[in-house]
């Protein structure tokens, strides 16, 4: 059950889109939703790649999100773009507001776009990215279902709460980080659940509030926040921002708004973008972006170092020539969604209650 | 020697202002410095309150900042505000930009104040709860001397690098955090040098390169991001949008530039405001900040938990009533400065030398 099957990324665009185009999902949508898919599949960043389907799947099916709405845009402020997602997947809300977006920060200097009432089951360093390649330096922010409990306390209340920031390299790829409020994804306390492994300390409380290295404790309890109080505020400062700031939810809203349990919350995203350019007395971006790069230099002479998303990078290069392997039992689901069955295979879903199941 | 004075608050601001002015400030200056370092010591955020002042005086003595530059403000896009500070003290420099940067956040939606040539000792929650009082959010970024490595690496690179956010609340001190990139203050380790204490793990490497709780093997080495690979990015993040966005320098050229090694970094510093109302259709900012108070109401419901800030408040509410108390050698070196002795009293100065030389 272990083995594998090799696809190109070509076929794993492919293969999306056309399993998204049975399942109902419009052109636009599924077109859309393959790119993001097929994004993560070829950074091998596999939990938002071809594993995700079922998310998106599942919603529809569910009633929960909408496959065939049109994103609509309107202008808030000189420097604030709105684009109401009508209970859509993010990915097309979000190639509709790039233009714009990139529009306003080159004229005004910064804008900011506010997404409302989108599904977001996919990373943000796609936008970032996106933006970073326009030049424009950037941060997203998301909220999540309620997993994460504040310092000190002992409940779940926060998303795991991704932010995301870009930063452009002349002639590669963009400096972009993307990383959860929380001390460990979500996902990976699944994975250990099911492997009978341990978490590591400081990922998680039970639901008697106490330190627990145990994944289904720490499933029924709360995850951590990474970095104590400082990690906790910075999973406050984006349920802010994603939630209040643009008037969509907050993460335990999500989470009550979720009725079928899907968990692809529906919410509100914020994105910043800032023309660096616009930032300085007589705007010499290659003089700003070489400076940067000093920066970078810096942190690569320390042996041991990285920078964020260098192996994301790495992957890109390397699955363009030998494409992905994704499990035989993940691409027969696939195939069978393909082929009109209107059914999500439970075994290749992620959700809680799937693996509580399984581990049952 | 471990007696103590108690001053009022306003005993606080008229003893620096007038010692400021004695040591060569502008009235300008020396008004805005002492307003800040007065804020300080009324919320007992004592590192940047009347201990400070030897930073102030011994850049000033040293040549290294200016006492009497007057900033000059220049537009740089509609939603961009640039400040020179001329390497004054950057109190006077926020001073200036808080009306236009205000005014563009309200009339945008967003907008950003790009400050340069500041001298930056003091902290950043006096910027980001103004412009919350006025009912933005906001964001501020400033770099600092080199003491921290990157997550990996084995060698100071990044400042302590703070970030600092703020959201209104009706009718209440506004919500704010502000929080260095490092696992502890620079200051906290320099303490427990001078009482013999450890470190707690996690919060440096000595000079090898492996971790320590040696607090002199520390200050020789380099402190850690807090949240491990997660504080660094946010660390990185920092010195990109207060050196290159703004075309200033980064900690390590901070560093450099701190020829007379005063520990007061000239360098930029970058500021976020947007306006809530701004960022939904109809701009209900009432009902935005009532949604934001259900968000703090649900984490206070928990046992253990607090908000951001709101020891500071606490602090602020009390000494408003029962003043500072402020040890007798600090009041002591006050009233010689005050007096008119251009020298600093070196047992008042945090700098790592001083505490390194009482040490040796």
């Amino acid at each position: 059950m272990n083995d594998a099957i090799r696809m190109t990324i070509d076929e794993v665009f492919d293969t999306t889109k056309e399993l998204l185009l049975v399942q109902g999902f419009s052109e636009n949508h599924a077109n859309a939703i393959a790119n993001t898919v097929t994004a993560a599949e070829r950074d091998e960043c596999r939990h938002h790649g071809l594993f995700r389907i079922s998310f998106y799947v599942n919603s529809l099916l569910a009633g929960h999100a909408s496959g065939t709405a049109e994103p609509t845009i309107s202008d808030l402020a000189p420097g604030v773009i709105r684009i109401d997602a009508k209970r859509g997947f993010s990915p097309l809300a979000l190639e509709r507001g790039y233009a714009p977006l990139i529009e306003r920060a080159k004229s005004q200097g910064v804008a900011v776009l506010a997404i409302n009432n989108a599904l977001s089951v996919s990373a943000l360093w796609p936008e970032t990215e996106r933006l970073a390649e326009e030049g424009l330096c950037s941060f997203a922010f998301v909220s999540a279902a309620p997993y994460v409990a504040p310092a000190g306390g002992t409940k779940p209340l926060f998303g795991t709460n991704p932010m995301a920031f870009s930063w452009p390299r002349p002639g590669k790829y963009p400096l972009v980080f993307d990383q959860a409020a929380s001390a460990s994804a979500r996902g990976e306390i699944q994975i250990r659940l099911r492997d009978g492994k341990p978490l590591e300390e400081g990922w998680a409380i039970g639901p008697d509030g106490k330190p627990t290295t145990d994944p289904r404790e720490a499933l029924a309890g709360a995850q951590l926040p990474f970095g104590g109080v400082k990690g906790s505020s910075i999973a406050l400062m984006v349920e802010l921002l994603a939630g209040p700031l643009v008037g969509d939810k907050l993460s335990f809203e999500s989470g009550e708004d979720d009725k079928a349990g899907t968990g692809a919350p529906c919410g509100g995203e914020l994105i910043i973008a800032i023309d660096p350019a616009r930032c300085v007395e007589g705007g010499d971006r290659a003089a700003q972006l070489a400076h940067g790069e000093l920066l970078f230099s810096a942190i690569l002479e320390q042996e041991g170092t990285r920078l964020p998303s260098d192996r994301r990078y790495q992957a890109r290069e390397r699955t363009a020539e030998e494409g992905v392997m994704v499990p035989r039992s993940l691409y027969e689901n696939l195939q069978s969604l393909k082929s009109g069955v209107k059914k999500i295979n439970l075994q290749a879903y992620e959700g809680d209650h799937v693996l509580a199941k399984q581990s049952a």
